[in-house]
């Protein structure tokens, strides 16, 4: 459960159920945090934060106890005088009306709770979940930017490696439009304009038999997660949309014995079948919306109701994807961890 | 809650949380039912079932009583005979291997408790949240096919009625384009081959306000809903994975008051900001995979890691969507009503 | 979760989450249903109900597959003609008054979804969990009669049998006392009154290590569980009440090595320190209160809050201890396989 | 959701559902923490904590945001060297053995997570709560001790008020008992011994319509409430276990109209019936076990399976009763203010 406003003191979280003895260090946590963190880069928002993380409860002597762990971050750079404008008006495509629509009430400083701020503390969760699941079962998770604007990459989700997602400033493994990537983001910032995109995420070493038959399908979980995530406006596991313009007898995933595995000749499925692992790579891909905070003027009204316009001062992402792609990884490790404690009072197969 | 299995003695649903004095009769329930039944028409699996529903309990004199509906559906024409085949052999792109492997048993007739046949009970419980959210707020929920295979339907969601959608019998609205959907459904049914296509779903009248901010957003749980139904492979929200090609500048929703009204000129958001609603339509649209279920030769394993091959018996849909209609609005009404009810514990906003 | 009212079509119960694999038989359930089943014996009530248990899915070659099992009891012998006395009145210290508070709206026939009839479904519920903690765990659930009206029994929790439990129809094993017991109730059924009494549970063979440290302690879960029941008013653990005139030097349970294995001296605590168990025996026990339902004329008021009087017809137990002893084993069994599902994702301790 | 460790470097509190517009100061949060405040008197234990609370997120311009409230107290005066004997020894009645059988490792600094400091993150919570049902409904929830070691209070729960019950240091209203249990807490700290006793709470104002029917009446939430309280080992309300030595028409509480509204004559069901409010005061009945750290030499066993024996150090509650009173208060609230919000679902009576 993560807690916090974009400018109030500081934003946290607490994780229940986590199991004991896995080991963890603040840095375990901090590395992941730097990769989402605000001024990393030119093409992202030049806010000041270092996003430095406290453990508070459920870690003793390096490894967890099996309790609550609360991580809190302090807000250092908080700036909510950039705001003011907005006190009064809603800012299109953003939560502001909707907020007040639910609440009657808003914090209006940056966002309140509705800021992608408030994915920092996703990312220190998913920190721990990756560490379980890579120490557990040798789980990796690795997502990367896929599409920016029209500019589309050419990764092999099979082979490509961390390294090649964090050799450039955008996460993009495929060097060459990386850079047409970064070029056209720094179009758009000029502008006083954003774009959107595509993350692909990719996970290997799951075992065969994670997930729940009905509601609580793997992908499902998967799809609210993404969803969840500020900007996300599609999700597609394995085929996704273009399954439509193929045959049930082109889209089957043969299945075939290989060093004595059950394993399938294609994975047009993405690795889950009937909401189940089937013990091939799970990938997917998640669309996010331009950033909705633009420097141009722009059509609203405030909450006299009255026909308005407004324009956006402080400081923002031209382009959310490179600061999203841990926040993808994150979520994935929550969800997959989530299924892993639940998997396992479940027996398996004894062949 | 459902439970049954595809070809057990019978499956059902209880329903808990239905608000008290809801009227409520069997034919609420049945008239659902019957758009999701099999044999319906040429296009679907010809299996027998009338799929007549009891209502035992949750119900008294014709109202709801606010304790927990439980309704019943007999399975009248199970043939598990036609699976014995399958006993032994894992059938590719189905949940075969992963129930196998996350069970270590599983009910090899017609798929079990995997078989789509599970989603009867979802709809006659979306049946229940249907009433309850027209008669309390006058909501509207109307999907119909958008696609099947390369074959892409003109509607406009804003004008689509439900006449328009049961005029015929693939549930398109585009009646022209209906008729080229039911000749390729046709054809590839003569071939034992199947297809896939995509489903789009409106609703009209929901109130501002509704959803959660972080994790429970309105579209993430749409997401979540949408995927849980059998052959889903992916889910997007009004601009969806087209938001990707927009600037910022082009895809923000302006805002203006109309009739004393907040309201948006443009709907990319599909009517949900920050998780919540804004009042404007609800659209989103789902991808339905080709059926896995061919009668055509296919490379397999059995349960003893051998390689072999299967080929399909029994009856089955040649094309899922005509079906699956129904079932997008059961959930999506079912997710409509947790979070109704969810909201009125939130004060609104006093303007 | 349980469904179904009084004098409705039927009543039922659908269990999530029960592991594969577990050999379970209609045969399992029935014999807890008629230990609970009216018209057993001349102290309880006469209603003509046979209770036969259908399983409708989750069991396929007489062992569980997983999913979930849904379990089916039709009212033979529904009588609402005895209650439309009570369709307008609110009886004393029945949930009548509060249902209508609550709901609007109630059926009154019988008490509807209040009456005791509901705890069959828990019955049935409680013989899957049975069998599940009894093959896995070695676990044994015995629930008897200790107390009726002023008439105590003695009885020593470690070494009671079923079959000393089962000798007479008041369910105590103290024979000499159960038949002060018998005739106590009779004195009182001939008097148009009503007694009430304490059962007390024990749980033998839980190994140490089930239970949540904070909110959901094994005995808050359990006490939550017996307060479920109708016609409880009080709950305690070991000790109970009786610890409030110890000192902690007489209270504290002093540890030992017995044959390798930590033990105490004495069990003050009843099996559960810190809300997790200790490997020693549980117990506890549960006040019952007398029989709202009397065959004397009792002061009340109607819907239309006019002061009125009412006299109980229709069938009734004068004495509520016999048939909740087995509603007290379900409920123990159905919080302890839910620990012990939870459980199995924590590792324990390697000495 | 509480965290944190006793001898960590904090403890907090996430609160998730608390509605928006309720006035919310740092001082309704400390003035209840200072009634449960380590040091606050001569008989409860020396540590020196002023729980000093922090309010982190949720509150903005002094009322709350709807979204999550998150709350800290720093640990000011830790000591764990005074526990460094209890590393390796297992202390008697308390969680110590059951921690290591659960997760394999314990933080042995004072108890860790077991440690009754967690509860003042429940009083932080509970503050938040109380507010909420008295500005929303007038509700209040007065706890006090009713009976230390075998000396037990005269005390009308219809007419006690906060002050009588703050106006000593054990916090019974009665006031020349107070000064004998005061005595005797003396007494039997001075002999390394500790007491037990019994709290008991009274709601008033509470409306009728409130709690659930089945699973989750009102009563069996608080009796889990309650035994979550470290050492509670009884729960009790209206007549409780008293009810057994009565007959069904002494137990019964006759309704009455008076001034318009529907009362009742006596009130033995403790103002729940069927597991729903009836407008009546709640009273209820917790016992609570002599503390478990006594300063006299025990036996016990170590870490290494052998026999040995331990006597405490460190600062100590010879009583917890009057620093239990506001956890009961503060759990009691949070039950009520769950049920609050889940009530409002539901439609009630037009009468």
């Amino acid at each position: 459960m993560t807690w916090g406003e974009s400018h109030g003191p500081a934003i946290g979280v607490v994780i229940d159920g986590c199991p004991p003895k896995i080991p963890l260090s603040v840095e375990d946590i901090q590395k992941e945090l730097d990769r989402r963190r605000p001024g990393q880069s030119t093409i992202v928002t030049q806010r000041k934060e270092s996003d430095t993380v406290q453990i508070l409860s459920g870690v003793f002597n390096g490894v967890t106890l099996g309790t609550p762990i609360a991580m809190l971050i302090i807000n250092e750079d908080p700036r909510p005088e950039a705001y003011e404008d907005f006190k009064d008006k809603f800012r299109p495509s953003h939560a502001d009306y909707t907020y007040q629509m639910k609440y009657g009430i808003r914090d209006w400083r940056g966002g309140g709770r509705a800021s992608a701020r408030e994915t920092a503390a996703r990312v220190a969760a998913g920190a721990v979940a990756k560490k379980f699941l890579s120490i557990t079962y040798g789980i990796q998770i690795l997502a990367y930017v896929k599409q920016v604007y029209r500019i589309m990459a050419s990764v092999d989700p099979n082979t490509v490696t961390p390294e090649q997602i964090e050799s450039n400033i955008i996460r993009c493994p495929d060097q060459k439009t990386a850079k047409r990537m970064i070029k056209a983001i720094d179009a758009a910032r000029k502008q006083g304009d954003t774009l959107g995109g595509i993350i692909e995420c990719v996970v290997r070493g799951v075992p065969p038999g994670w997930g729940e038959p009905v509601f609580d399908r793997l992908h499902a979980d998967l799809a609210k997660a993404m969803l969840s995530i500020p900007a996300a406006k599609g999700f597609e596991i394995g085929s996704g949309f273009g399954c439509v313009t193929m045959k049930g007898s082109e889209h089957n995933d043969p299945f075939v014995i290989r060093n004595g595995r059950v394993e399938t000749l294609s994975n047009y499925s993405g690795g889950v079948q009937g909401g189940i692992t089937n013990g091939q790579p799970i990938y997917f891909r998640v669309a996010f919306k331009p950033v909705a905070t633009i420097m141009k003027p722009q059509q609203t009204v405030d909450i006299h109701l009255q026909n308005t316009t407004l324009q956006a001062k402080g400081r923002h992402d031209p382009c959310v994807l490179p600061r999203a792609v841990p926040v993808v990884e994150a979520m994935t490790a929550l969800v997959l961890a989530d299924h892993a404690l639940r998997h396992k009072t479940i027996c398996q197969w004894d062949k």
